[in-house]
């Protein structure tokens, strides 16, 4: 077999074989296939796409490429949950100990990620002694016993996707549903969860800006979910603004809190329904849609689900005290007013430009290296619809500096006030099974 | 500007600039921009093509990334001419002195190169004493004496195109129209003529298979050359048998040398009056296509051009009694028939195996340092429309080994024998100057 009949044939818009995928992958992981071999058959990939079975055969020829987490000796459905990213995005907070309180194993492997805000573990972290640096065995001892654990990401998972993901960063072959589907599906599956849902986000703060390609990205990865023989499923939420209020570390732990206590805001809540709903029926802890979602809405209320929280806290070294005292999380030592500087209606809200703004606060990381500040960030105290007159707060800043004149300006340019009536985004625009 | 977005932007179909064809052109032959980001924009432009604009600016980028001739100090237009290749051309060596005898200067570059036969360097070489070793201040001396003379490629002439033909030659990036226009034309700007005359063959024994192909080919040199200041015209001929009857080096010499006396096969002669009008022409050594022929025409009547043969080998340390002792030319050990097997008349040809049985005889070059042997060969004794007898030769091998048995094979491979009436390919299908 030759790599360039590969390309070849993919670029005269053939079907590659099983046997030609995991040649040019494994080889291409080993190095035995060049840089500039991989980037012209991304880039053939590119215009010429893949059938279902070929982006099956490459999410698996990556997920074997490396190492691959085994969570047998886990008792249970194994059910895992993924957001194609946005800003402010706290739902994995919330949905671990939400759903795990109602029986379905949460065994979190989470990363720290670059972003506007820190990733899961970051965020975590802004508990006292809050430990992810647990060894697999813990791991599976915690969840089979409160079942919920949360674990830093280790071990050398889908080093195909590392090494193609870099080249594809530099060769503009980035665009490719096939190869972003397969990316996505392939760390998902070597984690090793039996079900997968998935949080597609679409608008202007997502990387799918449209519905339409929303869609498709999501199809793709259900499709090769259900084809990798892993249940999964998907949701389509907006991301036109921020999910919820909070954009920051510390900020988002106290929400998740919050939602916990069903005092968290409405949009957050609605959609870690709509997925966690989903995660306790895939779990196979309710009969349909309809009882999961009641099931959790109980949880809520009895306040099984905070306790759940603590609970799992507590297990990996952390305070459950920050549940009553939240003011125990990592605090900004200034707070600074957005002001609206004209009545009407928030008509808009650039996800992408707040999620900047928190960054320039330090919540993020810009590279690997990068230190986080888990105490600052953004409170958004209006939304889309939401009325407003001149002078009210549209943000609280978080801030450890006093000179925040560069992210003031940030907001300023996110925020459209308008005097029309102001139509709203639905927040769940489909939920995708095949 | 960052090569990234140059990729993007051709993936996007958008018209590149001038710059930036530039930017990546030489980056890439220094070595700043590396093999995968240059076999992405390949591959982009595979699919996404280039307009006539981008065309002219990739090849003089290729132009201006090394060396270039400068034929400034030759009297006249200097006219060059090149051919994308077939079996049994023979066409330069009759060309060449042909068109010099009546006034137009022809200084030719020429190479070695790979495949079936030698280069027209190889070739004559089979003249004894034959030398192309010279250097430039003796090549113009010569050419401006006898309006003719032929150099070996030497100088670091468009590197670019030599860097990225090795890197489309791996990444299945060669058959772009816009690729193989620019390459080849880059070449020929590079050797300093001031008009170009092309043949772009088509059929079984061609690089472009296809009559379509060939047009879009030649169509896309042509605009090439005109938008670089060379004037430039292209003549689509048929590659669907070999070119006259004669494939092996000295053996090609000799055919040569018969149609310079008026004595060669009537298709070789056909082109070269075809190719060698324009040449005239364009070489302002005549007013019309028409008048230029009969020029060439009187020429091989009058004995003009094969004595500038004869001058022109001379000039260059050969033996001009070849062309009245031809048996001076290497002669091989052995010659074999291949017989017709039943009477019929011959319906088809397949070049590529007469090149290939050729080539097995050791007329041609597999790598850069493979030896050839001039001597050895074959003359096709009949051709596609001609009346054959069971027991007939087809084709006679001149071979140094005594063991023929794989040629006699490819031969036999090569030809069919039909009984029914056979429909000749035209010889040129068109003449393309816009």
């Amino acid at each position: 077999m030759r790599m360039i009949d590969i390309i070849e044939k993919k670029r005269d818009g053939l079907e590659l074989t099983k046997e030609e995928i995991y040649f040019a992958i494994n080889g291409y992981t080993k190095g035995e296939i060049p840089d500039y071999q991989m980037s012209a058959l991304a880039m053939a990939i590119y215009f010429q796409d893949m059938t279902t079975e070929e982006r099956v055969h490459l999410t698996k020829a990556m997920v074997e490429s490396g190492d691959q987490v085994d969570l047998s000796a886990i008792d249970g459905v194994k059910v895992d949950k993924h957001s194609t990213g946005g800003v402010g995005d706290t739902t994995t907070l919330v949905l671990a100990p939400l759903v795990a309180s109602v029986g379905v194993p949460i065994a979190k492997m989470s990363g720290r990620g670059l972003g506007h805000t820190g990733g899961t573990v970051d965020k975590l972290e802004s508990i006292q002694g809050f430990q992810v640096e647990i060894d697999s065995k813990e791991f599976i001892e915690l969840v089979n016993k409160n079942k919920i654990a949360v674990v830093g990401q280790s071990g050398n998972l889908t080093p195909a996707d590392k090494k193609l993901y870099a080249l594809r960063d530099v060769t503009a072959t980035v665009d490719s549903i096939p190869l972003i589907a397969s990316s996505i599906m392939s760390k998902k599956i070597a984690s090793g969860a039996d079900a997968i849902v998935l949080d597609v986000k679409t608008g202007s703060g997502a990387f799918m800006k449209e519905l339409e390609d929303a869609k498709e990205l999501a199809h793709a990865m259900v499709q090769i979910g259900n084809g990798a023989g892993r249940k999964t499923v998907a949701v389509i939420s907006d991301m036109n603004q921020p999910l919820g209020f909070a954009v920051g570390n510390a900020l988002e732990v106290k929400e998740a809190i919050d939602t916990l206590k069903g005092e968290g805001p409405e949009d957050l809540y609605e959609l870690c329904l709509t997925l966690g709903s989903r995660m306790v029926y895939l779990g196979k802890q309710a009969e349909s849609i309809e009882q999961a979602r009641e099931k959790l809405e109980e949880a809520i209320r009895s306040g099984k689900a905070i306790e759940k929280f603590k609970t799992f806290v507590a297990a990996q070294g952390g305070d459950p005290s920050v549940v009553e005292y939240p003011s125990k999380l990592p605090t900004a030592s200034y707070t600074f007013e957005v002001k609206a500087k004209e009545d009407g209606v928030v008509s808009q809200i650039i996800a992408d430009e707040i999620g900047i703004a928190a960054s320039l606060l330090g919540a993020g990381r810009l590279t690997k290296e990068s230190k986080i500040d888990l105490a600052v960030g953004l409170v958004l105290n209006k939304k889309i619809g939401d009325s407003v007159q001149k002078g009210e707060s549209l943000v609280t800043i978080h801030s450890n500096r006093e000179d925040v004149s560069e992210v003031v300006e940030k907001i300023e340019n996110a925020y459209t006030i308008s005097d029309q009536k102001v139509e709203k985004h639905p927040l769940i625009y489909e939920v995708i099974d095949d």
